[in-house]
C-alpha cells in the first residue's frame, strides 16, 4: 500500500482526498496533517468518515511525513509549501501540491497575483504542472506535481484545443464562471455563512482573480504565444460544482469560419481517448449536477453563427476534478498505477 | 381606487403582482384572471394571501375585463394578447402586457425568434417599450405597455449608457447571466423540479434565447445602428434574482482608453437620478441578495486595463424589476401617481 | 416620529429591525448601535439598505441613546442588557430586549439554563414578556418588553389555547420544530458555513436548549400549574422561517375525547380577533414559505383518531413575528399606534 | 455477473439502483425498463451515466425480464407488482420490490392504507420484509424481497432495540421525520418544483402517511403486541436524507428508569455487529449530511431526566439506504455475497 500524508486534510479539499482515498485499493492514509485539530480525531470532525477513520490528526512536520508516508499532498494556504519545501525532502518523497506554489512558472507573476514572495524559486522548474490530459508525460518524471486550481482546470481544458489548434482568436477569449461554495474552503468567514451565499448569485476577483495567470500561461503554451483573457468568476449557491461559460471569436480562413464539425474534431483530436473528459454532442450544454462526486469534466460548444463566436462550457466537481480527484489522478500517475483507480465511479444524482 | 385585472393572476409574476397591489395605496385587483383554477379562491393556492385576499379565480374574458377594470396586466404565455387584443379592447381599458407579445418592434424578428406568426401586428407600434427609465414619456402617452423581460430588463440598463456614449464598441458585447428558478415558472415540468434545480448550474438557450433581441433591439437604438450581441443564461438554484455580467471592449479615443471616471459618469448622467437603479461605487459589484423583493436595479462595473475591456455588472429581483413590479412602476407612470409609489420597500435579507 | 435606537443593529435581527423601521411611517433609525462595526456606514454591511440609509454605526452607550431616542430596541447576546441596564435609564426611555434576559420570571430558571449570573434581577418583575396577543394589556403599561424568542414565540402561540382551555394533558406535550439558519446569527462560524448547513437537517440541544423554560413558564400559566415539555430544535437549510410541530394526548373527559370542532373553537376563541395569527381550515398545515417576509403565525391542527393525540403545527417568520417584527409590534403597542402599523405587508412567496 | 433488470429505472430509486450498480463487481444492468422513456438512452436521461451506460430504455415485460435476468428490481408506484407478479415468474427469478406492495403481512390494513386492492394476496406470505438487520436469515431463504420505504428503515431501526428490549412504553412512540425531496420522486407535479420546495418546510400526510403502518408491523414483531404511534413527515429543502426524531417514554422498573448506560447496551446488543449501522456515542446527534450517497445509517439518542423520555434520532440517506443501497444489500444476500459489496463507500460531504 502507498501511504499518504497530507498537510491540510480538514479542508473540504483535504477532506475529501481522504474520502477517495478510502475508495482506492493501493493507498491508505498514514498521516492527516490539520494545524486546527491536532490530537482530534479526524472522523470527529469529518463524521462521515466515521467508522473509516480511527486516527487522529497531526501537525505538518514534512520531515517526519517524509519518513513516514510516500507521498504528500499539501491542501495548504498559498505560500505554505513555497516557504517549507526542500530538496532533501522532495528527494525522499513525492509531493502533490494542491496549493498554487509551484504552478506558475512565471515568478514575478506568482509574486505579483499571490502578493506572496516566493521562498523556493528554485524548485519551480523541477515541479510539473498536474494538469494530467495536458501534462501526463512530464507528470510521470517529476517528484513535485503542482496540482491545479479548480477553476483553472475547468477553464483550460475547456477552451485548449480550439486554441491549440488555431481556430480561435486567443485575444478575444472571455472565461465567466461559477463555483460552489465548496471552493471557499472551511474557514470561518461571515461571507460564506449560509445566509450570504443562499439565495445569492454574487461575482468577485473581477479582473484580479488569482486563477487568471494560471489559464494565460497555459493557453498561452497552446497558443504559442503570450495570451490575456478575461476571467470572471461567480459565487453560486450550492455545495460543489463549477461551470465555465467561454467565448471567443472564430478564426476566419479561406473566407470562412470554422464549422460546428471542425470545432467537433478538434476537441475530439485531443480528448477522444480521455477517460475523464466527457465530450458531449454538438449543441448540448454540460451542467454540474451530472459530474458532482466524480473526476469526469463535462465539455460542449455551440458555434452563435450571428457573431461568429464558439460558446465553450465545461463542467467538473471543484473538490474532485478541480482538486482532490486531479490529485489523486496525478497520484496514479506518478506511481504507474492505473491512472483512473480509485475514481472510476459515477456522479451522483441528484 | 383604480381597479386591476391580472391575467395569469396564479403564475409567479401574476401572484407577485398581486402581493405588490396589496402593498399599493391606490390600486385593488378587481379580477383575479387563472385559467387552470377558474372558480378556486386564491388564497387556496397563494397562502400567503390568506388575509388579504377573498376571491376566485376567473377565466380571461378581456372583453368583460375592460367593463369591470382601469387596467388589465396580462402575465401569459407569448402568443395569447397577441391574438386577442383589439383596438375596441384597448380603447376601454388600459393593458401592460408582460409577456413578448408587443415588446419588439420588428415583427418578423418576433415571428422568428417565438416561433409564432403574430396576430395583432397593426397594434404593434401602439404599443410602447415598458423600460421605464429609458421611455418614461412616451410611457405616458401610450394605452399598451410592453413590459420588458427580466432579463431584457437587466442586461439593458446594465450596458445601455456605456452604449449610447460610444464608450464601448456595440459588436463586443457579451452578457453572461444566471437567473433564479421563478423565472421559469410555475409549469409542472421535470427541468424545473427541486432536484433538478438544486445543487445545479446550467447554461440554456445558448445563442438562441429569445430575450437576445429585445435586448439588441434597445441597444440598437442606443447605438443609432444594429447592434448584435451574445446573450447567455443560465439556470441557478434560487427562488429570485437575476444577475448580468456584461463583457465588452472600451474604445479607444485620442490614444486613450475611457477610464473609470469616465464610465462613472455616463451611468451617472443617465441613472443619477433615477431612484430605483442604485450605483455602486466604482469597482463594486452587486449581488442579487442586495435588492431581493425589490423593485431596484444594482450597478456595478470596473474597467480591466490588461485587456481593455469593462466588465458591467447588474442585478434585480426577476419577480419584480424583471416583471411585476416594473409592471406596477408602469402603472404609476401610466395613471400619473408616484412612480415609486407601492414600490419603495426596501429589499428583503437574508 | 419616534427615534428608535438599536444594540446590535448588524446582527440579522437588527438589521431585519431596520428594514421594518423603513417601511413604518412613525418610526425612524436614530442609532445604528453594533459593536463590530462602529465607524463603518450601516449601508456598506447590510447593502439591501443602499439608498435608504445613510449613517454609520456606534458604540453601545445606553445612556447617550436614552437622550437621543425614545425607544431602545437591544438584539444583542444573552448578559448584555442584564449587566448594563439600570432603572435611571429605564425611567428615561423605553427599552423592548431581544435577548432573553427579561424573558423568565423564574431567575434560578435563567441562570440554570443560560449559565449567566443575572445582574438586575430586580428589574424581571418590572419586565412584561412581550407575546402581544397574550399580554397585550400587560404590554400597555410597561417600560420594558421582553420580547419572545423564536422557537417559543411559535411554540406557545401554536399550544396555548388547547391547554389553557384543558383540552390536553400538558404533561404529555412535545415540541418538534425546525429554524432556517438565520436564527442562528450572524457570528463566523464553522457549524453555520453554507456547506456545513446546506443539504442537511441536523437536531441541536436536545433535551438543553434555552427556550424550553420560555416555553413551560408561559404554558404554566395556561395551565394554572407547572408543565414540562420536551422541545427539540432542528437546524434546516433555509433562510427564514420556523415549523413548530406539537403533539399532546387528548384529555377524556364524559367519555369521551375533543372533536375536531372543539378544538377549532378553543383556537377561535383565543385567536379569533387577532390579525397576525391565521387559522388554518381543519386538517390543513402550515408551511414556512406562506409566512415569510411577514409578521404572521399560521396555525393548523389535526385529531389522530388512533391515538387520541392532536398534532398542531405552526409557522412563522424566526426574523419577523420571531424576533423583530414582534419587537415593532410591541413597540406599536407601547406608543399606543394601530398594532399592524408597518406590519401589514403580505408574506413574500416564492 | 449477476443481470439484474430493473423496471423504473428512471425515477430517482431506480437510478440510483443503476449508479450503485455501475459500482458492484458482480452485477450488471440488463434491463433498463422506463415506462415513459422507451426506446431512449439512458444517459440522455440520466447525464451522469454517460460513459458508463449506452443502453436504451425498455418497457416492463416481466415475462421477458425472466428471461434475461437473474433478479428485477420494481421501483415502481404502489399496486403495479402486486397487479402483474406471478408464481410462475417468480419460480424463475428473484425480484426485489422498492414498492410497498409485499411490504404489509396485514392485507387489509395495505388496501386501507393505500386505497387500492390487493391483486395477488396469496403471494404476501412468500415475501419476505427486507429490513437486512432485523430479517437477514428469512431475506437469504425468499425469492421475493419487500424492500421498505425509506421513512421506515429509519425510524424501525431508531426505535427497534427500545421496544423488543422492553425500555420504552411502544404506546407514547412518536416519530417526527424531515425527508429530503428526491422521496417525493421525479413526476412532474407542481408541489414539487424547486420554488414551491426551496425555502421551506413543510408538513404532509399528518396522521395517514402510508408509512405509518409498515412502522408499526414491524414494531409490534418487536413489541410483542400491537403497536400504534404517531409519524409525521416534513419536506425539507435539501435532494437527500432522511432524519427521524423519535419520543418515546421510558418504562420504570424496579423504582428507576433506564439509564443512559442501558439504552445504549440495548442499541449494542442489536447493533454492535452491524457494519451499516453507525451507533453514535451517548448524547451525539446523527445529521444527514454524514451518511450522503452511502448505505449508512447513524443512530443517537439521550435521555430527559426531567420527562423521563428517551429521544431517538436515525438518519439515512433516502435513495440509498432507503431504497436502492438497501436493494443492492438485499440482492447481495440473497445471491450469497458479501452483503457490504458494493456499498463499502464513505459518505460524500459536503
Amino acid at each position: 500500500m502507498i501511504k499518504a500524508g497530507i498537510v491540510g486534510a480538514t479542508g473540504y479539499a483535504g477532506a475529501e482526498l481522504v474520502r477517495l482515498i478510502f475508495g482506492h485499493p493501493e493507498v491508505e492514509v498514514a498521516w492527516y496533517g490539520s494545524k486546527s485539530y491536532v490530537g482530534e480525531d479526524f472522523s470527529s470532525i469529518y463524521k462521515n468518515s466515521r467508522g473509516f477513520s480511527d486516527a487522529e490528526c497531526r501537525g505538518d512536520d514534512l520531515d517526519k511525513m517524509a519518513d513516514e508516508c510516500d507521498v504528500i499532498f499539501t491542501a495548504t494556504p498559498q505560500g505554505y509549501l513555497g516557504s517549507v519545501l526542500t530538496e532533501e525532502v522532495l528527494g525522499r518523497v513525492r509531493v502533490i501540491d494542491l496549493s498554487a506554489d509551484y504552478r506558475l512558472k512565471d515568478i514575478p507573476a506568482y509574486e505579483k497575483w499571490y502578493g506572496i514572495e516566493h521562498k523556493s524559486p528554485q524548485l519551480v522548474e523541477k515541479a510539473v504542472y498536474g494538469l494530467c490530459e495536458l501534462h501526463r508525460e512530464e507528470i510521470k518524471k517529476t517528484r513535485l506535481v503542482a496540482n491545479p486550481g479548480c477553476y483553472t482546470t475547468c477553464s483550460i481544458l475547456t477552451v485548449y484545443p480550439l486554441v491549440a489548434e488555431g481556430l480561435i482568436d486567443p485575444d478575444t477569449i472571455i472565461v465567466d464562471a461559477a463555483s460552489g461554495t465548496s471552493g471557499a474552503g472551511r474557514g470561518a468567514k461571515v461571507p460564506n455563512l449560509f445566509c450570504e451565499v443562499n439565495e445569492n448569485m454574487k461575482p468577485y476577483g473581477v479582473t484580479n482573480h488569482r486563477h487568471t495567470p494560471e489559464i494565460e500561461e497555459q493557453l498561452s503554451i497552446a497558443a504559442g504565444r503570450p495570451v490575456i483573457i478575461n476571467f470572471t468568476p461567480h459565487l453560486a449557491p450550492m455545495n460543489r460544482g463549477i461551470l465555465a461559460t467561454a467565448y471567443a471569436s472564430l478564426v476566419q480562413r479561406d473566407g470562412g469560419y470554422p464549422t460546428m464539425e471542425e470545432i467537433g474534431a478538434a476537441y475530439e483530436k485531443y480528448y477522444g481517448n480521455e477517460y475523464f473528459i466527457r465530450l458531449l454532442p454538438a449543441g448540448e450544454m454540460p451542467e454540474t449536477r451530472w459530474v458532482e462526486g466524480s473526476n469526469f469534466v463535462d465539455v460542449g460548444f455551440i458555434i452563435d453563427e450571428r457573431t461568429h463566436r464558439v460558446i465553450m462550457v465545461g463542467a467538473l466537481d471543484n473538490l474532485v476534478k478541480g482538486a482532490a480527484g486531479q490529485a489523486l489522478q496525478n497520484m496514479n500517475i506518478l506511481f504507474d498505477l492505473d491512472e483512473k483507480m480509485g475514481l472510476e465511479g459515477m456522479p451522483m444524482f441528484p
